[in-house]
C-alpha cells in the first residue's frame, strides 16, 4: 500500500522534521504540506535545508477524504477541531502532535490548557509511547507524546512499576532551542539564548500533569516537581530525575528494568554511562542511564533523547509504522 | 599602601582572569606570575586577550619574602605545600584557591581528597564567603570557596538558617566548560561539548562535603545530592536547588530573607525574576531567585554566578580587599 | 565638571552597551535613557545583566536644555532629526551611533540610504575614528563610524595611505549576531544561526561606500568588495582583508607602519600572530596583524574587535572623552 | 555482492563517520575496523553517538586478503604506505582520506607535505571528485579530495572551465572544529573556540595547490589565495569567494553553468540564496550560490558543504560506489 499522507502545521520546528522523514519513508507515495502562514511558498525557500521543489499549501487545499494517514503539528487548542474534521472526511489514521490529545480527562486537560474543543474524541485517542502503553489495533487517534513526558516516562515507568512508596520525584530538564518554537521572540534571540541557560515555566509546566497521569497508569506516583531549562544548543534534551524512596535499588537493578521493559526496542536503550544530549542529537533514541546516591539515599535516573525526533516527529512516523503494521523503524533505520 | 603580589599557578582560567583582575586593581604595586609550564612566555602570547607585556616566571623567581599577599591557583593537594612556605617566608596574606584548606576537618579533607600536606594549617584558614561568614582580623589563609559551593551556599544558607526540618536537599548545577579548566582533553574538545550537554561527577562529586559542611555552620542539613552538567557554554554557573520540609515557606518570604541576609552586599542580590547564566557572566555578581511548587510541596531556588569571578578569582580579590580593610568591591567595581 | 548625559534609543544592543559604560563613567553625574518602545519599564528587567534601578523614560521626559552631551542610538534616517532638535535645545555635544552622520556627501547618502533629514548638518559632523583622523575642536556632532568600517579603515588606513597602486581591496567580515540587533526575527533565532554561518547583504551592503570615502580621505583606493557573513557569536567581528597591488611590502613593514600609526593608541595595536574575536571580545581594542601571499602576490590583512564597544557605545564613549578634553580611555580603563 | 569492508584510522572525526555510514550501506556486509589507540575498546565507547556493539581492533587483526574494499583515514604521509600493503594483499579497491594521493605530481607533493612513502602509486591514483572529473574503470586507488578544495573547485570549475583571462581567486573559508581533528589542543578546547573566530594557516594552508592543480586541469587557473578560519561550529564549512576578471559573466550565467554541469549529480546544486551551512550540514550535499559585485568587478561564488559527509566520509561512499558501478547514492538516500 501506497500512502497517501497530509501534515498540517508542516512549518514549524517540527513540522519541518516530519517532513524531512516522510519524503524518505518507503511507504509514502503522495504528500501535502499544509501552512496557513507560509501557503504558496516554496518549502526549501522557508527551510533551505530540505531538498525538495514542493510547496507548502493551505489546509483547503489538501483533499482530505483522500489521505490515508494526516499529521497535525497545530498549536495546543488548535489542534482538535482539525483532528475531528480529518476523521470525519473519512480519514483512517491521525496523529496529533500537540497536547489536545495527551491528557485522557477534560477536567484536568481545562485546568492546564483551557476549553478543550472536541472532548468527546478524547477517550478514543491512543497516548503513542509504545514502548510503555503498547499498540491498540484500529487506533484512529495517536497523541503524540510531549517530548519532556516521552523522555521522563520512559525512565520512570520500569521504576514506578516495581517500586512502592517513592516519596518524591523531581524531573530537572535541559532543552534545546528548537523546543521553544521556531517563532522568533526575545527569548529565542541568539544573544539572548547563548552563553546563557535559565529555568523557565517552573513549577507549573504543562508537561507536569502528563508525567503524572501518564506514571499512574503504571504505578503509584507522587506529585512531580518539572523543572524545565533553556540551554544554548539547537536541538536535544537531558532529564536528570532524582527519585526519593525507602528501598533503594541498586543502580545494576535498574539498568536491569530497562534491558527487561525495553531489550526489544529499536529505540530505547540503557548504558551505565551517563547519555548525552549529542548521543542522541539526530537519531530517534532515548537513551538512559542511572545511579545511586547512597550518602543522601536518593535513585537518580538520566534520560537523553532528540526532541524533535524521538520527542516529535520521529516518534510519530513511528508511532504511524506500528498503527499501519509496518516495523516500528521504517523509514527511520538511520536514526537508530 | 602598594601591593606587591604574587600569584602562583597564573596559567589556568581562574590565574588568568586573577592577573586581569589584579593588573587592574589600584592598590597593586608590582605582581609576579608564576607558571611552571609557562616560565619564560609572554603572559599575552599564552592568553592573548590580556593586554600585557609581562613574562610568567618560575615559582622560584618570585621573591616570596617580599610579597604582602600571595594568591595560590594549584590543584587540590599541590596548594598547601606552597601556601605554607609562603607563610614562613613571611607573607602577610595567602589566598588560596585550590580545596586545600576548605574543609576544615582533616578527616573529611582525606576522605574526599587524600593525604593533606599541611593538616596543622587547617584550623587557622577562614573559609572566604564574606556573605554568609564574615571576616576575621589577622586571617593569614583565606580559602577561597569552590564556585558550586558558593552558588549553593548563598542561596541556602537564608532558608537552613530559619527552616527546621528540612528533609532533603537536591542542587542541580549547570556549570560552562571553563570549569573544567584549562587542559585539553577529550571532554573539553569543542565538538565533545557542543551541541550537547550530560552529567557528571555526580552522585559523589567533591563540592558535596563543602557544601554539606558549611552549611551545617549555619543551621540543620541533611545530606546534600549534588548533580552537576556541563553545557556548552565558556563560563558561568545555574544551580536549581529543590528543597523538601515540612512547612513551606512563600516565594515572597524566601525573597525577604534575601533581602535581609544580603542587602548590604556589593555582589550579592536577589530578584523575582529566574536569573540567567547571561545576566551575571563577566560579573562579580550572585544573583538568586525562589519559588514554591504547591503542587509537589518543595521549595525551589535558583542561584547564578560567573564561576571565574565570584566562583573564582573575582571571591578571591574580595576577599584581599576586606582582609586588607579596603572596600570590599575595590577594583571590581565594574564587575558589580 | 559633572555631566549630565541622555541616551536616546538605549534598548538596543548598542544602547544597552552604552547605559553600561556610562553607569561607570567617573565624571557622569545624571542620566536620562529614552526608549521609545520600553518607556516606563524598569532598565533592569528588559535588560537584566544591567544592574541599575533606573528605568527607561520617552523621549519627551528628558530635559533636553538640560544635557551636557546626548547619545543618540535611533536606526538610520531616524537619528538625525533628533539630533538637530538636540542642538537645537542647547545640547553641547551629540554623539550619533546611527548612519546619518557618516557618509558627508548628501548625494552619496540618498544613494544608499534614501532621504537626508537634516542635510544642513552633514558638513559639520567630525567622523569619529580619532585613531585615523585626530580631534576638532569645538565639534558639536560626533558620527561614531560603523563597526565593519572602523576595523577596516584602522587596517587599511596606514596601507592606503604609504602605497601607490593598490587594484583592489576585498573585505570579509565575520559578525556575531549582536550586530544584526535586538529586534526578533527568523534570521536571529537561536536555531537560524547556531551551527551555520552564511554570508548576507553582499556585494551591496551600506557600509562600503563608508569604508571608500573614508580611505579616500588617507589616499588612493579602489572600489572595495565587502562580504559580510554572519557566525554564530553574540558579540565580535573579525575582517580578513586582501589587497591586490604592485609592489608588496613584507609583513613585518605593514606591521611597523601600524607602530607608527598606533604606537600612542590606547586600543588600536597590532601583533604578529592573527587576532581573534576572542582577544579583543569585551574589550575596547582593535587589534590588527598582517601577512603576505608570496605565490599569489597579495597582502593580507586581519583586523578584530567588539561591534558594541570599539564597533559602537565604548568608540561612542571614546569620542565623548576626546571632544571634552578628557583621558581617551576615561571610564574605558578596563576594556583596555 | 556482499562487500567485505576494512576501515584503517577509524578513531577520528571522518572515521568515525565513516562507521556510520557503512554500518548503514546496503551492500555491506562485514566492517572491521582499525585504530591503533583505540583497539581492543567498544566503538560506542568511544564514539557513543554509534549505536553498535563491535570493537575497534589493531589494523594486524583485520584479515586484508579477504576485503573487498579498503578506507584509509590515516593522517597525511602515514597512509601511503597502508595503501601500498593492502593492494599488494590484493584488496581491489582503496579509498584513502588522506592527502597522499590528491597531488599527482612527486615533486609538489614533496615540496607541501614532504617524502612521499610511495611516489610509484601517484599515477595510478584517481580523484575522486565525480562531479568534475568523473570516473575511471578499473580504478584500484581513489585519493579522496580534501574538504576545502571540494567545496572551491566544485564551485570554480564550471568558471574557470568557460572563463579566459581570470586574474586573481581569492577563496575566504570558514571551517568547523572537527575539521581540526579528534585531537584534544589548546587550539580545539571549547573555551578557545567558542564566542571567537580566527584564521589559521594562511597565507600557507596545504590545500592551496590541491585546489590550483585541480582547476588546472579544467582550465587557466591563477595562484589562489586561501584563508580558513575556525568558526564555532562543529561541522560544516563555508567558502566566499572572489574571482578578478576582465569580462564579468552575470550571476544568473553562472547558475545556468552550474545547472549544466550539474543538474544530474545527486550532491551538487545551486541555488539564487546564498548558502548556509545548515542548509547543508549532517547532508553530502554541496550547495552553491553566485552573486556579481558591479561597482568593483568581481564575481562572488559561495560553496557550503559538511566537512565529514561530502568533504570527507559521505564522498569516499561516493566514490566506492561509482567505482564499484553502484549508484551514487546507494546508501546515502538521507543525506540528499
Amino acid at each position: 500500500m501506497a500512502l497517501n499522507v497530509g501534515v498540517y502545521g508542516g512549518s514549524g520546528y517540527a513540522g519541518a522534521e516530519l517532513v524531512r522523514l516522510l519524503l524518505g519513508h518507503p511507504k509514502v507515495n503522495a504528500m501535502g504540506v499544509a501552512s496557513r502562514g507560509y501557503a504558496g511558498q516554496a518549502i526549501g525557500e522557508v527551510y533551505p535545508q530540505l531538498a525538495t521543489g514542493e510547496k507548502f499549501v493551505a489546509p483547503e487545499e489538501i483533499d482530505a477524504g483522500g489521505l490515508d494517514v494526516a499529521f497535525v503539528a497545530y498549536g495546543h487548542g488548535e489542534s482538535a477541531e482539525t483532528v475531528e474534521a480529518l476523521l470525519e472526511a473519512g480519514v483512517g489514521l491521525v496523529v496529533d502532535l500537540s497536547a489536545d490529545f495527551r491528557l485522557p480527562d477534560v477536567g484536568m486537560y481545562e485546568e492546564w490548557y483551557g476549553p478543550h474543543p472536541a472532548p468527546g474524541l478524547l477517550e478514543e485517542a491512543l497516548y503513542g509511547l509504545p514502548e510503555v502503553f503498547g499498540t491498540k489495533p484500529g487506533t484512529r487517534i495517536l497523541a503524540n507524546p510531549g517530548c519532556y513526558p516521552t523522555a521522563a516516562i520512559l525512565a520512570l515507568a520500569p521504576v514506578v512499576r516495581r517500586v512502592d512508596g517513592i516519596r518524591s520525584i523531581i524531573v530537572n530538564a535541559l532543552s534545546g532551542v528548537s523546543g521553544a518554537g521556531a517563532r522568533p521572540s526575545v527569548k529565542t534571540h541568539f544573544v539572548s539564548v547563548n552563553e546563557s541557560a535559565g529555568a523557565y515555566g517552573a513549577p507549573n509546566h504543562r508537561h507536569t500533569p502528563e508525567i503524572e497521569t501518564m506514571l499512574r497508569r503504571v504505578g503509584e506516583t507522587p506529585p512531580v516537581t518539572f523543572v524545565p531549562h533553556l540551554i544554548p544548543i539547537s536541538r536535544g534534551e537531558l532529564e536528570t530525575i532524582v527519585v526519593d524512596m525507602d528501598d533503594l535499588p541498586g543502580a545494576e537493578d535498574v539498568l536491569g528494568w530497562y534491558a527487561e521493559d525495553y531489550g526489544d526496542s529499536a529505540f530505547v536503550e540503557a548504558r551505565k554511562e551517563y547519555p548525552h544530549v549529542a548521543h542522541v542529537a539526530n537519531t530517534n533514541r532515548c537513551r538512559l542511564s542511572a545511579a545511586v546516591d547512597e550518602r543522601a539515599g536518593k535513585l537518580l535516573l538520566f534520560s537523553a533523547l532528540d526532541n524533535l525526533l524521538k520527542g516529535a516527529s520521529g516518534a510519530a512516523v513511528q508511532n504511524m509504522n506500528l498503527a499501519l503494521g509496518y516495523a516500528e523503524d521504517l523509514g527511520l533505520e538511520h536514526l537508530k
